[in-house]
């Protein structure tokens, strides 16, 4: 009997009426490199949900892609992006940003998050520093929504992070690899409206929402950037048949397809939740989006190897170790039921 | 009506048996980052149809991608890449390598190919220059095949390339965006085994051959790079669901599916080059793989226009002009028909 | 007794006046990094020599850094710099431009000029091509004035590159290693003032005229670069005690200092150029600088290499080679006639 | 009245010796580019003084310059630095490091120091992370010695940081800007030759020591790079008048003159030392070297502003400051007499 698996949310393919959409148009000659009808369908439909019309929408492959393509894009040479220590361009891109240039300047996190007031205040020391001119500019702040740890920002802390990257003229770039998750999370105040108000650019992950890859990146402050699709193909991040990812980003966002789906992925995750304190557990990391940390004992970590595949997080004490499990669009209930048994 | 399209081999889909594979696991979880059992089998089918056992394989999404992400891997900071002037990195890919931070050091052409005396004569004059520790040292040389404009290099040819190579001490890198084109072609004596033995690093195109999207990049002299799988990520150029391309390549190397697919544009190719021929057109170019180049009229021309999709190739004189036509692996004959029919 | 040495302007040290002056302030402090008294007098004197009261001036230590900070700091990562393919920067910098991401676009020289009908052909053709947004932007114009071979460009051939530049909105840039020798050539109709009011940056070069090293850049548009102090520090530029270039090239331009000097090593040059056509000798190039390019016998070649250091340019047939010899602000008449009396 | 100024150690020129040497030989033509007889010289004197007989030594002109060009060439494109987090190359070279491609790894320093056990522990958490191929490879330790802070490490120290680099395969690189100054303090224990033996590389800091400029690298491991004189034209870190180097390196290695010069800056250092304590002044951090760290009441730090030039460096409490002083090889005793009158 083969293992449950709960180690990530880009395990399976991609949600039926993307492969129905595939199959029918497989035969039809598109033209290469997003200069076809479903980009721009998908492109219109995603500026719609934005509330946004001026928006430039581009879709590129994979997460890692889109920070380096769109930090770069945006920073001069002398300029750094601020980020979370535990940000995902500053831990698990494999030096992705630097490899372009650019120094990564971190922040201690706030469970996950980066605080205006932190930002602010490095920041301005920076600028106070007689030898600042010796240092990296902070040129753009860097946030993931939800976090790496599944944390989501409030409104207000948007806001007053969108209010200190004006206050020294940064670019304000949101992660959203796993976008979807937190914009239906219960007690989330974000839309996608306000996202997109509020950064001057962020992605719309689809890898880990129903494609079987892709992320839109959104441009919602107009002549923030010049030749970025050059920009892509200077990075190998021009996909060829860049049809396969209009048809994808035009179906998720047709019928609210990507919104509904994604809500299946949170029910999962809160009924997981539920059913680990209903057991007594204690939560490692208060998370309302689809990645649940919890504490086990380390003869209970052993056992559940034997039958589930999940993440180590970090060691909590000698007898004590956080784990994580992460549910997606495509969990099913049953699934979850299963790990609930045995835990 | 929609006009016929004949401007690139990358406008349709995938192979059936790909769509039918990727819908019946669409629900099974797998290991992300290539850790999957089709990327292993993929790569098992590879190696043996490569004749090289000890060949490592990855798979990356797109072209320029593996150039760049090859390319990087290889060469040490005071080396550039020797390529034909006419050659895809030099040209069109936005200067991807350069902002890897290496030159391309440009040969002449000679009929989209680059000839190992020409390489030889640039090579050692390189190191007879007594300022040569001024400049950029040959690190690799970079060939296409088939090249940019459909023509094929002889085993010969191969076989002098990596004799200068040897003697320079240069690795040797076959980008081949459209291999399986150049392996059927009627006239080739190259095989696959031959280029595994002959190259360091080369990849077999999937995007423009039967895949949605993927090429397989074959390292086949081991130790000759580290850690490869990091450089990858470190050009956002590592698919999260890697199985994606793990099932495509394996279709692929199933009971010879991408050869005999190949063959396919091969065929449509010669139908058009002996319509052309037969109806008294002067080819511009003579192309033994799916490339075609012919020179028609400037009225033609524009007639062509409204009822095709074609690439001007270039200025033949004020009256003629060169186009391209491309067939693919999913060309039908009846398309080729009437293709000729407005000839 | 050792040889005559007539290989390079960058042999010597500095002239006697910049030795008495950083004797007699050896041991006063002065704050680092170019923030002291004598760094913004001489910045004073060369705004004054440029007539243009708006220009910033920065101090590098050489050429190769000079080039590498101003075309790092001037361009966009999609854009590259046009250069004629025997420019420095195309050439003997060891790939430093494509080090910092960007590609050198080689247009043929014409008697080592970049003419401007060739780089408007060039840019109009990279617009006109549908394909250009694959492709590297043509962002700066490089020049050397003198170039590499010693030729001059006459004043109207600076406004033609100007107003190419100014048609498709690309910088710039002379690199003026040699400046001092280009200004006071007996036929040039080239002020240092043309030159600041045509260029939109320029450096004019100390290392080869009268200092012991330094290069001014001077930035003669306004508001064309931001922190280009920061650039300077990037790249490992930024001279700790940068009151030795400001007090270097405060005395070059004090009392005509540079103009002065130049004028000796262009009398030498002359001087060497009349004296090798009474002796009947084919001149290779036609330099009106410190340059001289001879074409003698292989051996004569032979010969004179037991006697003179100088540089083999090249061959110019089986039994002929083309040969340089180079002056400076530091050569004698008495060095020139001993090396006229060996020929 | 001017002010006493003890804000850094590059305030003023060179030693007389080196200046008397550059007149002497300033009208001799020598070879560029460090092929001259006093590199040769100066080499063989600095693989004495290092009792090592293998090394290459190559000159440089400036620390950044010395830390971006040394990095470069030894890492891998997948690899990293490990640093303190207030080294230099972390903080204060404007990002030159990740501008040319590489993470800088920082782990907390301890008095200014990278200790051992720390770094055993960042490698070792490193190679036991399952995602560690996601991340930047620690491929060299970097550290200084004289410290940010004027903190030197004790041989153990440097043994034991040796031995975690030969553990985990790293390089050990040693940025010795203000190196004279550590070698000559009361209380180290560490040679030169404990240096060459224990990095693969180093310099020996000539712009802070005597020197107009320059630093000299020493690459004490053979065949530890490859082209390392490209990389510093690459870099534009090429010193056309390469025995400019050349003769300063000579003369400080000729008679002891690098460490007896060195002595007059920690003599002087000592004695503004004993004076603040006698006075009853608390240090800030207790430095056996050329910088010297007291606390001042704001009111104090007021009234010596008027009089001293120095560094503040960071504030302690509401009413206190913590100030740096800096001595140098060209310090005098009646400067310090004339400073301690004013505290």
């Amino acid at each position: 009997m083969s293992k449950l698996m709960f180690s990530s949310d880009y395990m399976e393919g991609a949600h039926p009426r993307i492969i129905e959409k595939l199959m029918q148009i497989n035969f039809d000659k598109n033209s290469g490199y997003g200069m076809d009808d479903y980009c721009q369908s998908a492109k219109e439909k995603i500026r719609k949900a934005c509330e946004c019309e001026d928006a430039q929408v581009h879709f590129l492959v994979g997460g890692t892609q889109a920070n380096k393509v769109v930090i770069t894009s945006f920073l001069q040479h002398y300029e750094g992006v601020v980020s979370a220590d535990s940000g995902h361009i500053a831990v698990h891109e494999a030096g992705a940003i630097e490899n372009s240039g650019h120094k990564v300047l971190t922040i201690k996190n706030n469970n996950g998050k980066l605080m205006a007031e932190d930002v602010r205040d490095f920041v301005k020391g920076f600028y106070q520093d007689e030898t600042c001119d010796h240092m990296v500019f902070p040129g753009m702040v860097y946030i993931s929504h939800p976090t790496e740890t599944g944390t989501l920002y409030t409104l207000s802390e948007l806001e007053a992070l969108r209010k200190v990257c004006d206050e020294y003229n940064m670019h304000f770039f949101m992660d959203g690899a796993r976008l979807g998750y937190g914009l239906v999370a219960s007690d989330t105040d974000v839309t996608l409206a306000d996202i997109a108000r509020l950064c001057d650019v962020f992605y719309i992950g689809g890898t880990k929402v129903g494609a079987f890859f892709g992320e839109a990146v959104v441009i919602s402050r107009p002549n923030k950037v010049k030749h970025f699709f050059t920009s892509m193909k200077q990075n190998g991040a021009l996909l060829a048949k860049g049809w396969l990812l209009g048809v994808q980003f035009d179906t998720l966002f047709t019928d609210d397809l990507y919104m509904n789906i994604s809500k299946n992925a949170i029910e999962c995750a809160y009924m997981l939740k539920q059913g680990l304190l209903d057991k007594g557990y204690t939560l490692f990391a208060d998370s309302s989006t689809n990645q649940q940390f919890v504490i086990v004992t380390n003869d209970k970590l052993k056992e559940l190897r034997e039958k589930v595949v999940f993440n180590v997080w970090e060691k909590v004490d000698e007898d004590h170790t956080a784990i994580r499990f992460v549910t997606s669009w495509a969990t099913t209930k049953e699934q979850v039921s299963q790990l609930l048994s045995y835990l």
